[in-house]
């Protein structure tokens, strides 16, 4: 009888479903990993309600990762070992071949897999994965703790390396879900003076406790006008998918001042040329990062013990998890945990 | 009799009026100007044309004008002397007092006049300017060539210093009026590949000649396609009023790749956020430059043999000048010139 | 009978004597400030030691300077007003006019005077200052704190800005005294994972407890050697007066590593060439600040608490002040405070 | 009978000598190229006259080779095809698994063979390379002229691009040989203004004909005199192995100014504190680069038409074109060719 391994997978828009698989074996350069814990982030959606024709096989989402090595390919570096404890993010592994590989760019590798939707994820006991999409995990870190950072973690901390700011200036985190509790804590504990941007005020309370320094409730309060009256935000980091409120937001933006943008949302951003023009200020996007980021954002974590806010749930309710993160009820972050042995 | 000087004046929206003036004098830290000559700036447009109530005095136009210092007022620096080569940009000189001359970023001055506009420019014989607003030119430099360096020529070389391009890397061009023909230039003594995006064939040749390795005529060309197949363009400035036009450039944006915008147009620009995002993309306003600024571009106009290709008209003729402008058929740059004794 | 006030001045090499002075008109763009506090800085040895031919007249040293305005010059920028509470460190306030003010690069003007040194600073009841070398303090912030923060402040907080360091990163503190116990704390609050080299233990304790990771007793430890067992430091920050030990730390700095210098002391470093070729290491003096940049000093040590560790002697024991100092037993910054009404 | 090919070996201190050898098999992601044209670097020597216990087997130097690749091992990526012109410079492939590769810092990678000194070299008919170390060579661009770039090209190319100049700003070469003759080129297409620095006026033609602005007859000229006079040198890029000459340059620097370091000499920099305190100037090593930067380095020298000035000889004369290189009689570099079909 062959082994099998239980997974949770996408069988049609919307539909996840608990199936058994066999055991499948490494490839060249590839890792079998016994899964621990998997977080559901955001941009689950985007695979689990794809409406196009079913991808075949069926896919398997999940992409903040934690588990042990089981078993190695041929080829795996020698810098692995079977038992270690590594992660995987939404980037599965680069290709060291092409144009951006050779520049040293990994995240922007023209050849990577994306975890949970062109290769399957960690809604799952097992996974395999490409070592060089691997990420180191202490074993001090508990797998559900980290799993968030994999994802939610490297995207917010590598924004706030890029957004221009220095210690002392003001930084605005707009979205304060899971992506922006992280951003929060990373925020505060890089010396900024921290600006959570929220709808509602249900959510101030914790934001102060992550680090904010100041919480508005936008669009009542006018966040565009508070944080003028701040002398304007050096850097605005935004995860959110609302096209209007973010332009309405720039105002904000301080002379030289720079957007930071996470979320490769469908609606355009309207962005006043004046604006950008007038203050020198400018926008970029920022893409997750390298496995090697990944590390550096769980060393700082560590160092600066930023976590997760998260509720666990077992791999069978997936979709009971999942459905709590669109309802955005979660606070902060949903975490699948499986019956392994670790 | 007191000594006058003649000044083309805004009479109206739209309308030039050549008027007589009293000869002023010059305040603290003031300087009078007997100009030698002033372009004609796509900027004029937005002075000139102004719609709403008549400001009172009339204003003088014009931004890019070259001159000698015929008096000084009290406290004016000891750098400047009478009867030197001086000029006056778009900025009009900072306070040294606000915020943002405090972060020496002049530019950004909150209290800065604006030639043309808030204060007299440069379409007469004599002007008045703040001594913080002038910029040193050799007179080896003739002044009608001067002239268009110190808008056209600062704003385009400053951008591409922004561009976030090395030697070696593709850079577009996108827009070949009086700004553009001078980018062309700057760009290829900058070590960069010259890509001209104009509309239509009949600027192609001079594109050529200016410095660029290609010109593309767009929309007819899919510009963004060129440019892809090229590899994408590490950087793009632009100068052109038309938000649909940059947004279908876009994608022709190498991944990391930077615009920068110089025109703060009135239409709002469309970005996709995941082309931002994707590929790390970043767009960034420049605005125009300092007067030490200017005298750097200035230098390397000298330095690299960098010309505005002007058509001078005698003061009288401004409407007629402006009007050429207007019509774009100017190549590339009108400059007035004034009667005055060198 | 004229009003007078009492200052400290160097009447010889190393001889400081309390004498009684009339109190001065401010010039243009001049204010008169009745001092609060004055804190000792290592780099007033070099005024008060002086060996050449006596200045005349007999210069007060001191510029960590903490007071009120008392009276204003004609010109001086209405952003200042009497009885606001300023400070002034060592640089005495550009002029505006140079090559470097005229690129806003304010710490580097080349007319500037050095206060304590080429102009009286603040070892007395009052002082006169350039309005240009104001920096702006809150209220809230008590005179013999701030005092501190004007120079030993300002100088490791902008080293750290400039280092090149990340969040996460290790940064070495060499030297921990007046600036390096400002350095540590500041240090802490940017993110970074904080090295604290020391010579012997003493100071091992309040290190840590200032925001040190970890404490090295150099050369005892061999630093270089344990920060590569940590990975080497991305950037190490030097305030110490002593080429040999600055030079054996160097192989410790990470491959892309950054060495700030900030003491101008007189004996060459000695830089293996093969070294900064290696790794791509680099070596950087960084020079105090600017007034801006002091308030942004200001406002980072009140955002993330950091306050210099001070002991406070009234103006006449000056002399005892300063000896110990130079005895190196304070802990960790001497402040004189005025018998001033505040 | 075994295939075999001629290389030139060094068999003892300064003895090259011509043998024999069996064709061998590319390993694992190896090639094996048939060589066309080998440069002969400065950094030769350091591999020929190595003084210590022979080395087994004797190593083949050479570091400037272009060839085309003639077979290739398994696991060679698709990206390389049989018959392909291509490169190799002073660093032989990286590892891609170090701590530095997965950082994409692949010229710093810990585990990567030195052409040369730890592998063998281009002084042959053939030789074997990692495919991490390949660099893609058009066949528009002559194998001889190709060959000087892959080292003394890129070496200052790459320094030129981190030197911190902008257009137009002064930056002085010193050293016009093998390397700085190619920075020359590079410096004057980049839009420097070029100051070239050498000993003697014998090479003063060449060095203003490959692009230098001004040339400086060091040190009866006083070189850091002449450049402070000239406004100093926003950067100086040196090659020489000379520390006090380096030293007597660095007052020549302007403030913010930077000196970037190529040669790994010996003998220690002796760097004033002071020099880099008072004007915020910096000191950088920059080492050769990646094959990207290789071919980025390929592709400017054929946008700008930079070449190198090169005298060639035939494989069997190494040593005497090696003694030619050491006699610093060569303009400007010598290249070995080798009779094979191409």
């Amino acid at each position: 009888m062959k082994p099998t391994y239980r997974a949770m997978q996408i069988s049609g828009p919307g539909v996840l479903e608990l199936v058994e698989r066999a055991v499948p074996q490494p490839g060249v350069a590839e890792v079998l990993i016994r899964v621990e814990a998997c977080g559901i982030c955001g941009a689950d959606a985007a695979d689990i309600e794809r409406t196009g024709p079913a991808t075949h096989p069926p896919r398997v989402p999940g992409h903040e990762v934690v588990g042990r090595i089981l078993a190695m390919g041929p080829g795996t570096p020698s810098i692995w070992t079977t038992g270690q404890r590594v992660g995987v993010g939404r980037l599965g592994g680069h290709c060291g071949e092409c144009v951006q590989c050779r520049q040293g760019r990994f995240q922007l590798c023209l050849n990577q897999p994306v975890v949970g939707a062109t290769v399957d994820g960690g809604y799952a006991e097992m996974m395999l994965a490409r070592s060089t999409g691997l990420v180191a995990i202490p074993d001090t870190l508990g797998a559900e703790e980290a799993a968030p950072i994999l994802c939610a973690g490297i995207a917010t901390f590598n924004a706030l390396k890029k957004c221009g700011a220095q210690a002392g200036d003001t930084v605005a985190i707009l979205g304060i879900g899971g992506l922006g509790h992280m951003a929060l804590q990373y925020a505060r504990n890089m010396g900024f003076r921290v600006v959570a941007i929220g709808r509602g005020n249900e959510k101030a309370g914790d934001a102060l406790a992550l680090g904010a320094h100041v919480y508005i409730d936008n669009p009542r309060e006018d966040a565009a006008a508070r944080l003028k009256a701040m002398g304007g935000a050096q850097a605005m980091v935004t995860m959110i998918d609302h096209a209007e409120a973010i332009s309405a937001l720039l105002p904000g933006l301080a002379p030289e001042g720079r957007l930071v943008v996470l979320n490769p949302a469908r609606s355009p951003l309207h962005i006043p040329p004046g604006l950008l023009v007038g203050g020198q200020r400018s926008i970029l996007g920022s893409l997750t990062g390298t496995p090697y980021d990944n590390e550096k954002t769980l060393n700082f974590s560590m160092l600066a013990n930023v976590r997760p806010r998260i509720e666990t749930m077992p791999l069978e309710q997936a979709a009971q998890a999942y459905a709590k993160m669109k309802s955005g009820s979660a606070k902060y972050r949903m975490v699948l945990t499986m019956d392994n042995p670790r």
